[in-house]
């Protein structure tokens, strides 16, 4: 019935594997320090926020929460509420729609923490919407409720599912060797604990969307990490097909792992704004942030490590219990891991038992290097404690158990630069370990810490982009990832404007709206906007090219392998050497442009990615005060190839300050009769300002060219974050001679076990 | 030093010649008449036009335009204005940037019609910039200003350029065969004198934009007609890179032609936002739609006809006087044309002369129907005109005159169903040809009347779409077409939900930005969005399906010529059949898209490409109040097939009316003296309203099946238009027996006609 010239068996066009550029030197942008393309917009307030969006006749939402930690609502009363005037709908578990997704509905009457959404209303403004909000009173039927994971353990805790508040029934298991062996083994077993406490996300523009029907289409603007993910979200949520849901995000202010996919807010402003037939937006308030926007799991940590007398580690106990809030369906990596336990050293002995234990407290969620940066903030204090014990020089102590090869599958990395990092880093800080306690200056003791990194990379997923090529010879990405603030457009423009031969600023990138962009990543989570994003838009901009050239040899006479291009001219290699403006050639197109559609294609079989790190840090600990200021950091970190070296710069400094956060300031203090968060607002709960942070912060490419992928990249949005905890630590007890080994590490912490040194007292067991 | 596994020859998968779909009755989707997607959303408010676009920290602008026909300024005192409140910007020549763009500057101290843009403000409020707009005084010095055609074509008139003011120098010519044989061979030439007046576009939607610099790159919403023909005219203006610009447009409140392309404003805007650092929103009132948004120009036509008694058109001379406006450099095809004449009768002998005469008046841009309307409103009159001098009847007179090839260039027609239009509508109307003033009852006289329609169509140009199959089995359509109100949305999804075998609720289309599309059209003129856009989203389609049916034929073990798609089911013609649902297969893709590119392929080698169209119309002249009221119109179309029959109605029914505004009431009304519209608002310039529509308006399908493009259509925007004027002037000389030859044929003419029947004096020369 109909012809096509194509060959039958091909799919798609430039999904073949491509060869690496090779070394970051031979090459005209990719490495470059070129600034964050949205920089000026969002320093000068014109970059718009889904929380800047205004629709016509958009209305206000606002979400009515539990006050108690567990139990049912029996009754609701909404007449003050529709009485107040502005007051457009009202949303109750009576009269919200039955939905087709799974779990608990976004509005309903069980409630299993402080913050659970029972009901919501839209008005016409902002303050009605909140004043009806508050005039809306709820009873309920109190249930007995568990608030803290120790509380939750015990025997005759309330139980929150009918087999017990351990998620699965029991501890996940991970062994290597035999841990029995590796303690006989040993000449010495130490064993420490160790704790995490809660930490928030607290991105600067607050969870929200506005919610508008377009006919049959739903249309989100959402602060998201994610417009795909938001879609396939809600498209199973609402029982929408795919065409008919439109999630479009410009700017994102801050994520940090807590904006990935669906939450309840926005099935609540689909719902409202339905119901309404009118825009409705719906954005969190600071405190709303804090009591229902989820955050990382605090942890509870046991390390037990044999060790030989000449520093061989022989075996490695790791216990982990997570804090996992009440939802047994939503128990996922956020809550507890041993992943960096497990990859770090050559140790073949291993065991890590991880309890999720279920509390009637929110949820956590995946928080910037999730379950890494608890794991890694305790097992790396306890590596600086072992190399204590056996008095080997900390940095050397690593090196001894350093892993080649992946200790895990037995695989070899993709690429492995901790050595570099190690010995660049040491190099450029000065490394020169000396005695706890040996540097002081009145009140004022200083000491060095030492962190290592190790972060899973984004091995085998798929990725998708476009690359047009316009008729006056500029490019177009078109990507479907969200810009977090982390400089995806500026990197992306940059690896297609290297692959096309032309000047960056040719290149503008598209992206932010799931339906006219592929999935280039379903969210930025997990490191891997780089890493998943950047090969296929290389190879969307090559197959531009290839067509391009292909244009370019038919308009030439030549054959499209002579040509190459550089500096926006192609160039035939012939004799003489011939140059010709690429915007010649496009123009030729007219109204048909090159549309190059490429994919990821990774080479992972047998081959383990992993990325790597070494921070090291100087504090100064006011004995007087108890507090600690961290005065200088040197972060190295094997991220693969730099793409943009500023903006990695950029994340490396955004991640030690926030891990900086999390080792220092930044803690939940619940009410555990309650389960109220009592410090939920900016004031109580400290985060990192700009006084608090290092006066020097050095960072350091470990240059490597990673092997899993086409332009040689690993992830680097984690990694630092996870590297900061047990460096500051470790210098703290290098400064001090005393051991706090739970997160936090406040200045009560720091008075108490200065004035009582028992405190700091570690369980040894001699063999 | 990379490797693909594509032959090198291949540019563009699914750019194939695809055969015709077939008569209608075999379609699933397409023919079916399917209401307008974004009908709900625009009668309750919901849709969003430029006009209701906010954004954060948004200035209002506002123009001030010159006072005087023709003159230099000499001074601009903006003092008073820069010290009202809010007022944060303001623009005059003397401070405008230099820009590469041809022409005059969107602002200048030349000025040569009432209305040019002189400087700008940008404010706070709207309130704010409009007073200090008014607050802005200009001094002139004039010069000597030519407002009317007539008066410009004077020996002494003053001369607007250095060779006259006639456009060019002299008048366009088209001759074929002789002149001057053809009215030797005839019996009896006739010659009449017609004019048709000032139209204006009108859109319920004002002129105007949203301008907001994002770093280096400019984003315009926009009412446009076309996203790309806008970016196209801001990138050669402001000299950027097609990268750095990008138009947004969601819907647009009409635009009727006026909306084309850069005019002075988007420049205005965008100036304004990058000198101020903010959005700013810069929309015309009411009034400056009349004075500087453009019309349709006014015209002077003179018809000679050379026919024998039989009736047989033996030459034809057509001298039209078009008003161009003051700018020799925009005399584009709005101004005056022939092009109807030339193709709608058999005649060998024909002359046609155009005159574009320089004005010191606004320059005319096309407006629905452009050139033609002004043409056919003349000439199907005096078609009417000869059959009653021969004593003919009018539609017997027209096909013994049909020209079954196409008379300019020889060739056969790609298809014409105009003496089905003029068959079927005239047993439809009930069509019965009656002397002139018969029919009345007390001072209401009745008559019937008769219009030809031809007009051009789309014949050889570019067009490219994307169809995206989602991994759950819906579709995307990514176009670049402007959504004007006429339903393109919900059309290119049925074709593209007909190729792909899919329901149409399961295809959505994404359009309106210029940056995510391809140049699907560069701007909605010229009837044009269904017949570019169509074939090229069916050749998309065509191929998405290829690579589903490639994957299918995987999935399942045969090979891919074995399969279709129906009803969203795969299916497999071997024995026995088997059907699996799309999305089975499609969920296989996981996040790796099926992403079409397809390209119109149109095929017109010799061929011309035309639509046709009869309107028949009853109407009812008052001889006491001169009211004309149309009771019914007729209105048969030959547009080719017809993608949905509910969107062509409402395309021929707001075709008609705007045509009969033209035909009965429309006109600018100026102070020769001074340049200046005197009824410039919508109380003295009157528009149809619903209580003048006829109560009757049936519409018409030819059924024909165009071969030019693989989907059988051909235009439908402005043909309705062009037949409304004749049919209407010729039922109102049925109707009272006298000739009206000036439009809008207001009740003062027709009253002056009644009572000074000399008025109607044709002249007439016997051979």
């Amino acid at each position: 019935m109909a012809q096509t010239s194509m060959p039958e068996h091909i799919l798609h066009v430039g999904n073949a594997w491509l060869e690496s550029w090779g070394p970051s030197e031979t090459l005209q942008t990719v490495g470059k320090a070129i600034p964050k393309r949205s920089g000026l917009d969002k320093v000068t307030g014109r970059a718009r926020y889904a929380f800047d969006v205004q629709l016509p006749g958009m209305l206000y939402g606002a979400i009515v929460r539990s006050m108690e930690a567990r139990g049912r609502v029996v009754a609701i009363d909404t007449d003050r509420a529709a009485q107040i005037p502005g007051v457009r709908t009202i949303l109750t578990p009576a009269n919200f729609p039955t939905l087709p997704s799974q779990g608990r509905p976004a509005l309903s009457d069980q409630v299993r923490f402080v913050g659970e959404e029972i009901a919501a209303v839209a008005a016409d403004t902002e303050p009605a919407a909140h004043e009806a909000a508050r005039a809306i009173t709820v009873k309920y039927e109190k249930y007995p409720a568990v608030i803290e994971p120790e509380a939750a353990m015990q025997p005759f805790a309330p139980p929150l599912t009918p087999t017990g508040n351990i998620g699965g029934g029991g501890p996940e298991i991970y062994e290597r060797g035999n841990i029995q062996q590796g303690e006989a083994e040993a000449d010495v077993v130490y064993e420490w604990r160790y704790a995490t406490e809660v930490q928030h996300h607290n991105p600067l523009e607050p969870h929200g969307c506005v919610a508008s029907w377009h006919g049959q289409e739903l249309v989100l603007w959402d602060s998201t990490q994610g417009v795909h993910m938001v879609k396939d979200g809600l498209a199973q949520a609402l029982g929408l097909p795919l065409n008919r849901i439109r999630v479009i995000n410009e700017h994102t202010g801050g994520g940090f792992g807590s904006k990935n996919g669906l939450k309840p807010y926005h099935i609540i402003a689909a719902v409202l704004s339905q119901r309404s037939g009118r825009p409705v937006r719906l954005f969190m308030t600071r405190e709303e942030e804090f009591i229902a926007s989820h955050h990382r799991a605090k942890s509870r940590h046991i390390i037990r490590a044999g060790v030989k007398q000449d520093g061989t580690l022989t075996s490695l106990y790791h216990q982990i219990v997570g804090q996992a809030g009440p939802d047994p369906e939503g128990i996922r990596m956020a809550v507890a891991g041993a992943d960096c336990t497990k990859h770090l050293y050559q140790c073949p002995h291993m065991k890590t038992e991880l309890y999720k234990v279920l509390t009637n407290t929110q949820s956590p969620i995946p928080c910037r290097g999730p379950t890494a940066a608890e794991d890694l903030f305790c097992f790396e204090q306890c590596i600086d404690e072992l190399a204590h014990e056996l008095k080997i020089e900390p940095l050397a102590f690593r090196l001894q158990n350093y892993a080649e090869m992946d200790p895990v599958a037995n695989h070899p990395y993709s690429s492995k630069g901790l050595k570099a990092c190690y010995e660049y880093g040491a190099r450029v800080f000065g490394w020169q370990w000396r005695p706890p306690g040996t540097v002081r200056e009145g009140s004022k003791y200083r000491g060095i810490g030492l962190g290592s990194i190790v972060f899973h990379g984004t091995a085998g997923e798929q990725s998708e982009a476009l690359v047009i090529l316009q008729n006056d010879g500029t490019a177009q990405v078109v990507a479907g990832i969200a810009e977090i603030g982390v400089g995806a457009e500026t990197i992306l423009a940059q690896i297609a404007a290297e692959e096309l031969g032309l000047p960056v600023a040719h290149v503008s990138v598209r992206y932010g709206d799931s339906q006219t962009t592929p999935y280039t990543i379903n969210s930025s989570y997990g490191s891997r906007t780089t890493t998943l994003g950047g090969p296929a838009v290389r190879a969307a901009a090559f197959e531009a090219k290839r067509q391009l050239l292909t244009l370019a040899a038919r308009e030439l006479g030549v054959t499209p392998d002579t040509l190459s291009i550089k500096e926006a001219q192609i160039i035939d290699q012939g004799t003489p050497p011939r140059r010709t403006p690429v915007r010649e050639i496009t123009r030729k197109m007219g109204r048909e442009l090159i549309i190059g559609v490429g994919t990821r294609h990774p080479k992972v079989e047998g081959m383990e990615v992993q990325t790597f790190g070494a921070h090291f840090v100087e504090v100064e600990v006011d004995a007087t005060t108890g507090q600690v200021r961290v005065l200088r950091a040197v972060c190295a970190h094997d991220a693969g190839r730099w793409v943009n070296p500023l903006l990695a710069e950029s994340q490396i400094q955004g991640g030690f300050i926030q891990g900086m956060g999390m080792a220092l300031y930044e803690e939940r203090i619940m009410d555990p009769r309650v389960g109220m968060m009592l410090n939920n607002h900016m004031h109580e709960y400290l985060i990192p300002t700009i006084l608090d942070t290092p006066e020097q912060l050095v960072v350091l490419d470990a240059q490597t060219l990673d092997q899993s992928n086409s332009i040689n990249v690993k992830g680097l949005g984690e990694p630092p974050l996870v590297g900061a905890g047990a460096a500051i630590a470790n210098a703290i007890y290098n400064a001090i001679g005393v051991r706090i080994r739970h997160y936090p590490i406040t200045p009560d912490k720091i008075l108490t076990a200065l004035h009582h040194p028992t405190v700091r007292g570690a369980s040894r067991r001699e063999q």
